[in-house]
């Protein structure tokens, strides 16, 4: 529906963790003059900013003070899937000839708003019933396992490869080399899920600049984003809560991109829990329903595999502070195009597949899901 | 910018007020169906949700029971000008040819986030001075009065006006036909404002579905919507803060529609408090600077007079329900010049103009000020 190829000229984070004497703005800061720098770019026509739980203003307390000022600041909340939704909506922008130069920032402070976990909303059934989001992904996953016979270990191994690939990432939060073994004896979270297999509370800014196609090497070609929100959830479905808003949006990502899943090289996706990157993987369709256990188990989506998913060590590893996730997902894609991966590389990679999905409380199939196609299209140094 | 005009198919709203038993979603409801109904349009390819203190995915709740399911749905937030920032993202992607049918939705439950007044964050300066939005709206009002010899009761006449015309407006959440005097011998809440010279803490939705022209006499025209944040303030400037920002976006929201401000038959203007729209009628140039009381006096922007300035109560009687607030205004503008807007009918309405100011602490000369330029385009029964 774009008008114009449109490319990321340059990405930037801060470091994900608990950071709870830097400020959203120090965040912000970091993330965004590494991506200034990186694209060549000293000023932008817009901004579009992704945040759940930030205050009013915290993009523009943290951006007025670097002088991007008097432009549109516009910020999104899409729950988890909110810094992809910042990041669609300036794609759309600069597809359309809106802007010529976008900047996305996600940042979320999360040690700001919780000491523990995030708190449901009590006028829900499920925060009514005291169901926070671990014990909705474990009853997901309880029911996956009836469904499909997912074995514990088959799980944890989600957990296992997405730690060590965060060995290889100097950003990321957690960078463990656990065995399937300690990460089912880590303390239980909800059943099925262990700590291992939750995704920590974080603190993270991550950004990255948009614009038309300028034939630098260095840039990263979208050749597609598509946002969707979900539907009411229908409990009798064989297939778990989230599949089916997935499956619809990366089939429509596909679609416009003009790739199949075969093609892509790498995948970033949304694995807040073990349960997730099971069966995002399934609906994404690189493994038949019922099959992300033995795709886990097979190498398949291990760096040095032919399809790695999350090489950063994703939400598990690397962090989820929420707003800024889509972000980072997108800068992580954009490094491996790149080759500027360092020691989490993925060998030639030239398509990357971007995944968020937001949300889902109140008995609806997720509040928003994302997915992007991004490409290398020139032979540059990421061409191993 | 626009490839295509756009218009205003319906709107609708909730009562305004503090309505602690009733849900967000039920609010929305209210609202968009009112706003369905009255555009007779029946599915939406789009939602862009204006709200600054509802929950993640508090649209998302609201609107899947409605059966809008599957399209993006887009959660914005921009301060006060949290729904008009909405509102204009809509009238974008409509007009870019992104979307045929969007929905604007503003839904804010401020009794479930505040007991009290809105409380200033303490990572900014004039949180950790104890400054509320009063006590920075009355300091702005202590150097206009110094700078330009504003009386106390040309300020308060701003608030006998406004109460004045929420006395036609059955959705209003203050409905008092007020004396000078009585505004002034009211609670003092930070010198020179009084408590009637404040706006409300407020519930309340509003909506409005936008769409390309389709030639129904009843669609109102949007000539333009401007978008913009502001600079750092400037304290030695002889403009209290805020007025830059409302006076470059209106100078640009007046250009881009091909008329002057002379040409306006009616405003709704952000006047959270009533210095507030003393600064805004000047900075819209309906007034010199330093003539926004004596304009007031006049009865200039009474109903009845040449240039009705907030005839449906303005934030200050018909409520301020933040996120909401800007598509209570585009909602009032519409029934404005369709001429359905019953006992606060202005006369002959061809050309009304909405405005929202938000935010603004942190030192910035506002988060985002949104002008919108409308047009009623065929002679209709707002013709008297």
């Amino acid at each position: 529906m774009n008008d114009r190829t449109v490319c990321v000229y340059g990405v930037g984070s801060s470091h994900f963790g608990k950071q709870p004497d830097t400020s959203p703005s120090e965040l912000a800061w970091t993330a965004v003059a590494e991506a200034l720098g990186d694209a060549g770019v000293d000023s932008v026509d817009a901004v579009y900013v992704g945040t759940v739980f930030g205050a009013p203003g915290v993009a523009q307390r943290a951006l007025h003070a670097l002088g991007i000022v008097e432009v549109p600041i516009l910020t999104l909340e899409n729950a988890c899937a909110s810094g992809t939704t910042a990041y669609h909506e300036a794609f759309t922008a600069v597809g359309l000839g809106r802007y010529e130069r976008v900047l996305v920032l996600g940042v979320e402070k999360m040690t700001a708003a919780f000491d523990g976990a995030i708190h449901p909303e009590d006028t829900d059934a499920e925060g009514r019933s005291g169901l926070a989001l671990p014990a909705l992904y474990a009853m997901s996953a309880a029911r996956y396992v009836h469904e499909h016979g997912l074995t514990p270990e088959q799980l944890a191994l989600v957990s296992v490869k997405n730690h060590r690939h965060a060995l290889g990432n100097p950003r990321a939060q957690y960078r463990g080399d656990h065995t399937v073994e300690e990460v089912l004896a880590s303390r239980l979270i909800a059943d099925p899920l262990t700590l291992l297999q939750c995704c920590p509370i974080a603190d993270g800014a991550a950004a990255a600049v948009l614009g038309p196609d300028r034939g630098e090497p260095r840039d990263i070609r979208i050749r597609s984003s598509v946002l969707r929100s979900g539907a009411l959830w229908d409990e009798t479905s064989p297939h778990v809560w989230g599949f089916d808003l997935v499956a619809a949006t990366a089939r429509d990502a596909f679609d416009q991109s003009g790739v199949g899943v075969s093609d892509a090289d790498l995948f970033e996706v949304h694995d807040a829990f073990t349960i997730g990157e099971i069966v995002t993987t399934e609906a994404l369709g690189l493994a038949e329903p019922g099959g992300g256990g033995r795709l886990v188990e097979s190498g398949h989506t291990t760096i040095g595999g032919p399809q790695p998913v999350n090489p950063s060590g994703g939400l598990l590893s690397r962090g989820h502070p929420l707003g800024c996730t889509g972000v980072a997902q997108v800068a992580e894609v954009v490094w491996q195009l790149r080759g500027e991966a360092d020691a989490r590389q993925v060998g030639n990679a030239r398509i990357g597949v971007v995944e968020t999905m937001g949300g889902g409380v109140a008995g609806i199939d997720g509040n928003a899901c994302v997915v992007s196609v991004l490409e290398r299209p020139h032979a540059g140094p990421g061409a191993r």
